[in-house]
Formats: structure tokens, C-alpha cells, sequence
């Protein structure tokens, strides 16, 4: 039972063909933020060719499942804006179903793909109610609820990002908002503090230097990991944000577990006890803090993901 | 269809029996937090009068709902703890059932009852997904998700109360943490704001005097609807911090509307528009913010809620 999989980011695009939660085939190109036609018609194209390998056709997949960066509105399979890219109201599930010929195409988010990817392949076999959070150049959630996503109204919900977590003299994000916690603890952020950190600190400047590492999030984590203080203190910092962002989701869901994943997860054994502690400030007082897990998916969770969108959209339709 | 309720508060109950979402007769009892099990019976015994009126008793109702004022395993109907009365651990479902030889009882906190009474009979016909939120002497969220209630794991969600929305020299919170929303914006913490401005501004104290207001919440009230320029910022401060937390909410979930209910919003006309605008600051960027309205079954909302827990409950048994 083979689905096609199309993960397209902001700068990146990953197509690929997936049996269950085995990637059996995949290929990485450059998102063509400037024609999203024409980067539809090459992800096609490539799915094509992908099939080929394996003696079948799109049309003969048993679904096609598509992560867009930005808002979709899930039922129509529209994505209504995507920031990096820029592109507004594209309706990408019509467009994939006349160019593969296959009616079971499903566009979403990459955050919810993650959370159905958990559900069907990883932690959620064992849990009901869990809250997915990717940590990555942004922050998203999705929230499921007794195996079932919580979409919200419009499909929007999740926005996890852009809860506030500081109200006095607040940092500017990316979103033109102030205070949200993607300004904090995004791996956006965590590389513009060890730049600010770099430029004040001659020290932590020259461990960069010596280990050859780049004065972002992924140079920081390294110094982090062998014990620099600098670059431990910035996980600390990056930590009670998190710890702020999460515990309030949690106030309101009372979800079983916290499952993180994204590439600021590959820090997760950094991250994991200081959230930990930190939350428990946060949380109502006489609650527990859930368990916080490492996604079982690595880093294609993503990916992975995509085939649960279409097994779940194909149940419930 | 005789539906049998018990609006068990921290300080008073009301026992009533509700046709739908009439009440049909109703009667207010002082808790006796002192002994729960003296508590119960006393409310068993009321309810059994009120059935003799109507020539029923309570095994032929079709059902009887229970609000207990804390925590409570809806499943099991037990509450867990109920904070004001300091009961723990009672099995309240099971001693109805054989009390009131009624197999019909279910238990929910009056958060959740109040939000499934908006569903049957308010807001709830025209809407599927909201937030109801009761601002009283505490502040408590329920979350409506495509017509279902979100419980969480523990059926603890919705604490909405204790979301933080102050980190800078946050204020303490009677649940022992800090910066809570309900130390900023319940009905306690604006009749303890009120006390401390009377202590501070002499006319604001002359002014409560003068027209025999209560130096509480309601005093307050009434001041600010009547134009007084320190109550006025009360209800200013009041507004910035509930759109603090409601936006968390929002952010997290995209309801589709926002329902007000409780005491606090007997001045919800001084708030709406306040909260509206404020709400802009820590909502999503590009998102507008949802409706915000007042609950459509007005000061029996949690009463009226219980006729919608048996409904509710009986159809997904």
C-alpha cells in the first residue's frame, strides 16, 4: 500500500514514497518560492518518476498526503498563507487531484502530519491525548485529543509560537507581534542569542572559533553538550521559555504527554530536565508535569507523518 | 422529561429540577463544607420534595446532574478535590446512584455543565467549536470542540484560571502560585484591587461611600458603569489581563467565539470592548479576534448546564 508524500517547506521540498512508516524512496530538491506552479508541476513530476521504480502510477497510489508551510484549511485541502513563500489562497489538493489523477490527495500542516505520524507509527499507539510540538526554525503544535486533532474552527489551531511568554520589555517576532515564545526559544532564536552572546562574550566566541563551530543554534548546542557554561545557559534561558509556552497549553488541555521533535530536538536530552523543572512553576499547583517525550519519528516525522494523513483522512471519510 | 440537579457549590447549592432548560422549581441551601456525607443527604432529601410536588420521585427522573466545585474524574463521577471545601477523593456518582436509586447521575464540574448548557439550549445551537469561560469568585474554562467537550486525560482541562499572565514581579495566587490570571481578574481579585485603591485615593472611598456601595467587586461595578474614572481603570486592568489569557486560549485552539459567563460578567458590557482591543496584542498576527459574547442562560447557566450533562451523557452512553 503505497502513498506519495510531498513535504514542502519554506526551503525545502521532500518527495518521497512511503509503505506505512517506511520511506521506501525519496528525493530533496529547493522550494521555487517564486512559482508555486511550477515547484507543483516538478514535485509532480518527480512522484512520477518515483513510481516508475516501483512498476506504478499516482493514480494507482492509495493516497497522496502534502505538507504546506503556512495555514491550510484542511477540509478543502487550501492553503490560505505561507509566510516564508509568500503564497496566498492556493487550492493545492484540486490541483494535485486533476495533476495525478487520484482523488485521495490531503494537504495539512507539517505540525499536524507530525502528531498523526505519532499516532498511527510512534508514542501515540499507547496514548490518547497528547500535545505535538515541533521546535524548529518556528515553534507549532498540534493538540490530539482522544486520537482525534483538534483542528479549531478555521483548521489554525496549534499556534503554540505565538503564545506570550514575557510581558515586560518583550522581543520583537518575526510575525510582527511581541513577547511570543518562537522569539525566544525557536532555533531562529537560540541562533540570534549565541550571535548576540558571541559578539559580547570573547570566550564563548573563541570556543566557536576553536571547535570550528557556526554561530548558530547548531554551534551552540555542540559547546552546550560538551559542558561550556555560555552555551548552557542559553539552553537554560531557551528552556523556561518553553517551559512558560507548554505549561500554559497544558493549564488548558490536560494532555497526557508533551512529545517534542523538530531540529532543536536533537538537544532534546539538554532540554528535557529544565523544562521538567521549570514547568512546575508554571502548572496549575496541584497538577503533575505530563511525561515530555522525544518523538519516535526523528527527523522525517514529518514525512512519516504524511502517510497517517492520508490512512486517517481515508477513515473518515 | 424531568431532569433532578445539584449545583453544589463552595458556599451555596441549589437543588432544582429542570424541564430542559426550565427551571421548574429550585430552592438555595448554605454548603455544609463541614460534612459532605450530612451535605449530600440534605440534598437528596430536597430533591425528593420537590419530585412529591410533581408527583415523581427521584428513580423516575430521567436523569440528575451534580456540579461539584473542584476537580472532578468525570468518568467515575468522583471528585477529586474540591480546593474551597477541602473534600478529596468522594466517590460522588456512586452514592446518588444508590441514594436516589437513580442510575442516571453524572458528575462534571460547572465549567463543563455550563458549556454543554450552551450547546443544548444557548450560543452553542449556531456554534462547534467556543470557549466558555465563567469569570467568578475564580476563573474557569470549558473547551466545545466540534460539539464535543475537551476533558483531557484527567478531565482536568480548561484551567484557564491558573494560565499565567505576569512574570514580571507576578502576584500571588490563592491556588500558592504566581501570576495566575484568576489573582488578576476574578471576582476576588477585583474586590481585593477595589480595597486596596479605597485605602489609597480618598475620593474613590468617598465615592463607594457616598452611594452605599460594598468595597468589593460589585461596588466596583457599579461605580464604573456609572462613569467613576478609578473604577473605570479597575475594569481597564481587569480587561488587559483576561485578554492575556484568553488569547493564550485562542491562540492555542481557533474557537470560533468566545462566551462570557459568571458573576464578573454581570459587567460585561464595561469589558467586551476592552478585552476586544486588547486581545489584538496577543492574538496571532494575521488572525481577527473571534466573537466575544455573553452566554445566553444568564446567572442559572451552570443550573441550566446540568439538564445538558444528562442529555449529553445519556445520548453517548
Amino acid at each position: 500500500m503505497l502513498i506519495g508524500a510531498l513535504d514542502i517547506g519554506g526551503t525545502k521540498t521532500i518527495v518521497a514514497l512511503i509503505d506505512k512508516k517506511n520511506i521506501i524512496s525519496q528525493q530533496t530538491i529547493t522550494t521555487n518560492v517564486g512559482d508555486y506552479i511550477a515547484h507543483f508541476d516538478r514535485c509532480a513530476e518527480l512522484l512520477k518518476k518515483q513510481c516508475e521504480d516501483y512498476d506504478t502510477i499516482p493514480s494507482e497510489l492509495y493516497g497522496i498526503g502534502i505538507n504546506m508551510p503556512g495555514m491550510v484549511e484542511y477540509r478543502q485541502g487550501k492553503l490560505l498563507y505561507a509566510p516564508f513563500a509568500g503564497w496566498r489562497n492556493v487550492m493545492v489538493k484540486d490541483y494535485f487531484i486533476q495533476k495525478l489523477n487520484n482523488e485521495d490527495v490531503f494537504v495539512d500542516n507539517d505540525v499536524n502530519s507530525c502528531a498523526l505520524g505519532e499516532k498511527y507509527f510512534g508514542h501515540g499507539l499507547d496514548l490518547q491525548s497528547y500535545l505535538w510540538i515541533t521546535v524548529s526554525t518556528g515553534i507549532g503544535a498540534a493538540i490530539m485529543n482522544e486520537g482525534t486533532l483538534l483542528r479549531g474552527s478555521e483548521n489554525l489551531a496549534g499556534e503554540l509560537g505565538h503564545v506570550k511568554v514575557e510581558f515586560n520589555a518583550p522581543k520583537k517576532c518575526s510575525c510582527g507581534e511581541i513577547g511570543c515564545l518562537e522569539a525566544y526559544a525557536s532555533g531562529s532564536a537560540i541562533t540570534r542569542i549565541t550571535r548576540e552572546q558571541a559578539q559580547t562574550n570573547s570566550y564563548f566566541r573563541e570556543q566557536l572559533s576553536l571547535h570550528s563551530l557556526p554561530c548558530t543554534a547548531e554551534g551552540c548546542a555542540w559547546l552546550a553538550t560538551n559542558g561550556d557554561p555560555t552555551a548552557l545557559s542559553i539552553f537554560e534561558y531557551v528552556a523556561e521559555y518553553l517551559a512558560r509556552g507548554i505549561s500554559c497549553a497544558v493549564n488548558l488541555l490536560n494532555p497526557s504527554a508533551i512529545i517534542l521533535g523538530g531540529g532543536v530536538m536533537r538537544s532534546f536530552g539538554l532540554l528535557k530536565g529544565p523544562i521538567n523543572d521549570k514547568m512546575k512553576k508554571y502548572m496549575v499547583s496541584q497538577w503533575s508535569v505530563p511525561p515530555i517525550m522525544q518523538t519516535k519519528l526523528g527527523y522525517e516525522a514529518a514525512v512519516i507523518g504524511l502517510s497517517a494523513l492520508v490512512l486517517e483522512s481515508k477513515i473518515k471519510h
